[in-house]
């Protein structure tokens, strides 16, 4: 403790003498911002903060899928815990949605012999009568086998894709994979399905199904869907194997049609453009199995970490740093909310990022089209390369969910690409706790987006210029 | 399929050679054995017997706790598995005993704030009413701590233990928790403690908690106990160290006083002295959370693979080769009462050895006392050592659960010991699932088992005169 207070000590003296040289006429502006962002970077990596706000939350709060009471309580302690670190114009926006809560889940074989399955239902899915859905099984190995059954061969069947989800570092294997559990349910009831299981959307091979949102297709009946646990799919794949399998299903979900949630908001005002915005955030609802530790009080961690860090600066930057921590991620409502509130802002939002992809390290950058070879993506890839990084030659297609809609309406966004090989381990399910969380690595992801939202905010670049330059 | 069809030919043909040239005078019985053993156990390495054992195990039954009807289910599959495989005297030898049958389990916070807690009975617990128990805990960083508390201390309170488990490639980590499942519940009691928890005496850091057997102390009151999933644990540890915890812990469980088991039984005769039996086996029982893929359809698979192979030998070896396949382990009630129907037999078993810890390769075999510096001993060594496994130059202590009262009795045992680094991340849980077994270790454990099987059965190595040298 004493050793990490005298690295403290240090460095804050380096920030400071950084800070100061800003009066010598000798100097680039550029170099200054190198300086006092590299600096900001190394105290990142032995800065507690970040660790213990994602602690505090997950303890303290638990669960907090939205629109339960959960999640209204980490409104308010979201709320006095950006006032108590120094935030200013801290306030949360409301929004109502319907909200979605699971209830009674469970599934059995039947026959040929009676065996329990441990299964979740998706985010979504409409539930079954009191007394669940028994019928036979129609297995596919893959979602496109799935798709190649005619209209009406599922008919009275439970249709169950198995296909396997890849690990990938960025992330790709689930993007390949979603449309088994966003879509399947549809497809599997424009063929005559009265239900629907998929083979979670995980790496892991534990008895933890994943949930996740599924999204029913106007034109298909809805029917219920639900996630089988890894094992249990692999089970299922060997007695279909053998002949026949009937599956009794039980889903008892609700639906709130007018719940309310909150964006909640906490900023450090720019001194010199306080109009202009460097946006940055994490959802502070999860899903309801675990207590939401990498999804995403992680993001959540790493964003309120690295504005508290540059809040601690002897200056503001230039820019209005605006934290936002969204409100109803997980089934795809906040960042549609927010964006509609925020409509006449959108000109002045320099730069958007979420941070939702767990709690590994950030190995790459991606910037807004144009960015990365301009003197600003020189500039951060000086400053993060000591960290473990790079800055991506390709630019940011994706920014997160919640800030999909400021994309769409012309907020140039930033991803910070965290290592993702384990995240699918325990992405939604209850295993995600805080012991999936290695505090250095987290660390280490702080210190990055410090870097570059210190940047962005600071040195005035402007990346709509650059993208139309680029263009 | 077709090359490993070919690696089985030549490896035939090498034994049958072997076998042949026992007439050959001018060759010790010895070196017969040798050559016979070792291509045994390089047969064993692509045979998939045991697998195949398993998977249909855990497929077409699944979990079969003592006492249920997926159990009784399971006697007959093995009745069947073993005379298809051409043992002789399949039978199935029945026990009385009260079996435990977990009913609905649950427990949650309710103070400071309501958050689900992962729980499983312990195995033998007393049941709570229906509505449960609602008290404030009393958390102890470790087992000792609790036996420092003072009677009554803990008058009206739910006692948890958190001290975690040790990782250990032998299982030791394993035997130094025991006592906090085994005799915690009573210690607490007797302390005044209205229900127990401990922390999942596990390797792992999933929401699946290890269930296991308690016992009660009869001075002691019976309260109900139960084990935490370990990030559960972890989590009361934070939220205590913060302020009062209240839980509420429900667990409905039955006895059913006389219920039925079954020892199922096969043989290979002897062709010399076929009164003259070494024993081997597994339990047939698992607990009922996962599938009991590793504790022990691993184990009951390892015996019949390696008995199997044997019997495929040309000529059948001096000595009766006995598998047992107990049925009611996990509660403690097979061994007895196979030791007490055998009572009259004790003498004629010359050694007898359980495979019960998992799907791992054998890295050491542990022989009766006197016997691994013994002639045996350095066979054994010569066939083993090739597999990757040693003899260990310390006798066997336990040889397992299941043949503890043969041992009492007199009967020689042996330890071949596998390893169980990663055993206790599945033990006792929903997690115990065929995926968890790597064909290719098990593979190495049958081969090692084949070699000590074979050569204690065809050496005329007489365990009891080594002990009695030894000593």
């Amino acid at each position: 403790m004493s050793k990490r207070l005298g690295v403290l000590v240090v460095v804050l003296a380096l920030v400071s003498s950084a800070a100061g040289s800003a009066s010598k006429a000798d100097e680039k502006p550029s170099e200054l911002w190198l300086a006092t962002a590299s600096s900001l970077g190394q105290r990142a990596l032995s800065d507690p903060a970040a660790f213990d706000f994602v602690r505090s939350l997950t303890t303290e709060i638990g669960q907090r899928l939205a629109g339960t009471a959960a999640h209204k309580r980490a409104v308010a302690w979201a709320e006095a815990r950006l006032k108590a670190a120094g935030f200013e114009n801290v306030h949360s926006e409301p929004f109502t949605f319907p909200a979605w809560i699971r209830g009674e889940e469970k599934a059995e074989i039947v026959a040929p012999i009676p065996q329990h399955l441990a299964i979740t239902a998706l985010g979504g899915s409409i539930a079954t009568d009191a007394n669940g859905i028994e019928a036979e099984i129609a297995l596919f190995r893959t979602y496109d086998d799935l798709l190649a059954a005619a209209p009406g061969s599922l008919a009275g069947k439970i249709a169950i894709v198995t296909q396997r989800m890849v690990r990938a570092q960025d992330g790709s294997g689930y993007g390949a994979a979603n449309p088994i559990r966003r879509s399947g349910p549809s497809e599997a009831a424009k063929r005559g399905a009265v239900a629907y299981l998929l083979r979670s959307l995980g790496t892991d091979s534990h008895r933890l199904p994943h949930t996740g949102a599924l999204t029913y297709k106007d034109d298909a009946p809805r029917i219920p869907a639900a996630s089988l646990a890894v094992p249990d799919a692999e089970q299922l794949e060997r007695l279909a194997a053998l002949g026949p399998v009937r599956i009794r299903l039980v889903l008892r979900p609700t639906v709130e049609e007018n719940a309310s949630s909150w964006n909640v908001v906490g900023e450090l005002k720019g001194n010199e453009r306080p109009d202009e915005i460097v946006l940055i955030g994490g959802h502070l609802d999860s899903w309801d199995l675990g207590t939401g530790a990498t999804d995403d009080g992680a993001g959540t961690a790493i964003a309120f970490g690295a504005a508290r860090l540059i809040g601690s600066l002897p200056q503001r930057p230039s820019r209005t740093i605006r934290v936002v921590l969204f409100g109803a991620e997980e089934m795809d409502f906040s960042g549609a909310a927010y964006a509609q509130a925020h409509q006449g802002e959108i000109g002045n939002i320099v730069v958007a990022a979420e941070a939702d992809f767990g709690a590994g390290n950030v190995y790459s950058v991606q910037l807004p089209p144009g960015a990365a070879g301009s003197d600003f993506g020189r500039l951060l890839q000086r400053v993060i390369a000591p960290l473990g990084a790079n800055v991506d030659s390709r630019p940011a297609l994706f920014g997160g969910e919640d800030i999909r809609d400021l994309h769409r309406a012309g907020v140039p966004t930033s991803s910070l690409r965290q290592d993702g090989l384990d995240y699918f381990d325990t992405h939604h399910t209850a295993d995600d706790t805080l012991d999936k969380i290695d505090p250095k690595r987290l660390e280490q992801a702080v210190a990055v987006w410090t870097a570059f939202t210190y940047l962005s905010a600071t040195s005035g670049v402007d990346f709509r210029s650059l993208a139309s330059t680029a263009k």
